[in-house]
């Protein structure tokens, strides 16, 4: 089971309001009851039309298995910051419930100010998943497909390349035998931060300062040519960014 | 009054140890006392040889404030994570007090898990350090000056790096009228979940999973050159770091 319907499934089943869950895997040849307390009272009435099928699926995976779902009634909806709705076919209610978060299984997710961003081709599905998503966080946002690919594309910075940024810092601390754990705090500290100050306001660093002496210390003490690489282009990001302040 | 100074005394005069303290601007040419309520008490009392100089200027400021000390007795640090002990004047009792922190003035600091990293040439300073170090903090190193330059780039790229992606991906929102805001539970769960699970394993998105088809459309999405360079480069390097596994 995937990260995402792992989560979405225990946030749903402490819900009220959705009684019967199913998981159906994405080869969709078996179904299996969830741990939902609902779905177990009702263990006897086969689920063979829910209001909505989720497709929480990788990307790839999404018209595969939405294309078994061709002839449903129900709304079907994928998860994905990065498909467009029109991935789904065509002649279906069709939608996207894109929770904006990064899940691991190992981590538990508080659901109630995550942002959940939906989109639907009528009015009538559009509350359907707004329901859904009141029931389970605080920020709903109807986001179309053009805009939500601009939303996940600021996520892959902020999240992906972000923690690609961490592991180097791990590398080049665990090349110096020196415990990674000294940064956590100034790692929660750079993200804390821009809950006040705009992230454009609060850079600094030697790039920021234009401290040339500084940077050509680091790239001396970089070892592989894709660091060194990473550092320059940033450093050159950051100064060309606030180039006419300096 | 820079921004480390402004913290390290807020932080140091909230302690029972520290009795008179005095900040000496860059210039040195002006005395003015703090607001620590211990210093009103001596308020008569000149601090003419206090225990311990902290230079809390910037890196570049160092050699030039530090020579106007040469005749000093009492043991002079400077805070800088990447300016070696030895810019400091050779003669006299010299040592490094670094607070691996991001410091900004609106923003209070919590300087009680804050790692502090402390250097001198001698066992009577670096126990003198060491206990102001631990009236501040519990978590107190020792990290000479060759280590410490390795931890302060790999805080570049944690710290300074990272909040420059921020910065792009609130550009990439700000482009779409999207609240950058939305982001914010992403970017604090991808800095918290480095808490328990470290950054190499935390690695996801499309880099990670080689999806080539998402890395094209991000890519033509992209409005400028650097963008570009930044979301190919670091593509690239995920791609690098885990390609073996794919």
């Amino acid at each position: 089971m995937g990260n995402i319907s792992h989560h979405l499934i225990l946030a749903i089943s402490k819900t009220d309001d959705v009684v019967v869950m199913q998981r159906i895997d994405s080869r969709m040849d078996s179904l299996e009851e969830t741990q939902n307390p609902s779905s177990r009272e009702h263990g006897d009435q086969k689920c063979e039309k829910p209001d909505i099928y989720i497709l929480a699926v990788s990307d790839d995976a999404i018209v595969a298995v939405s294309k078994k779902l061709r002839k449903t009634k129900s709304l079907v909806v994928h998860t994905s910051g990065s498909v467009s709705i029109h991935a789904l076919p065509e002649k279906i209610r069709r939608g996207v419930f894109y929770p904006l978060q990064t899940f691991s299984k190992k981590q538990k997710v508080d659901f109630n100010h995550l942002p959940i961003c939906i989109e639907a081709e009528n009015k009538g599905d559009l509350e359907m998943l707004r329901n859904l998503a009141n029931s389970l966080s605080k920020v709903v946002h109807e986001i179309a497909s053009d805009k939500r690919m601009y939303l996940h594309l600021a996520a892959v910075f902020a999240n992906n390349f972000t923690n690609h940024l961490y592991h180097i810092a791990e590398e080049i601390c665990a090349s110096q035998n020196l415990p990674f754990s000294l940064l956590r705090p100034l790692i929660f500290e750079t993200a804390n931060k821009i809950e006040s100050v705009s992230p454009g306001e609060a850079q600094t660093g030697p790039a920021r300062r234009d401290d040339k002496e500084t940077i050509k210390k680091h790239l001396a003490t970089l070892t592989t040519e894709k660091q060194k690489e990473i550092y320059t282009l940033l450093s050159h990001s950051i100064q060309e960014a606030y180039g006419e302040e300096l």
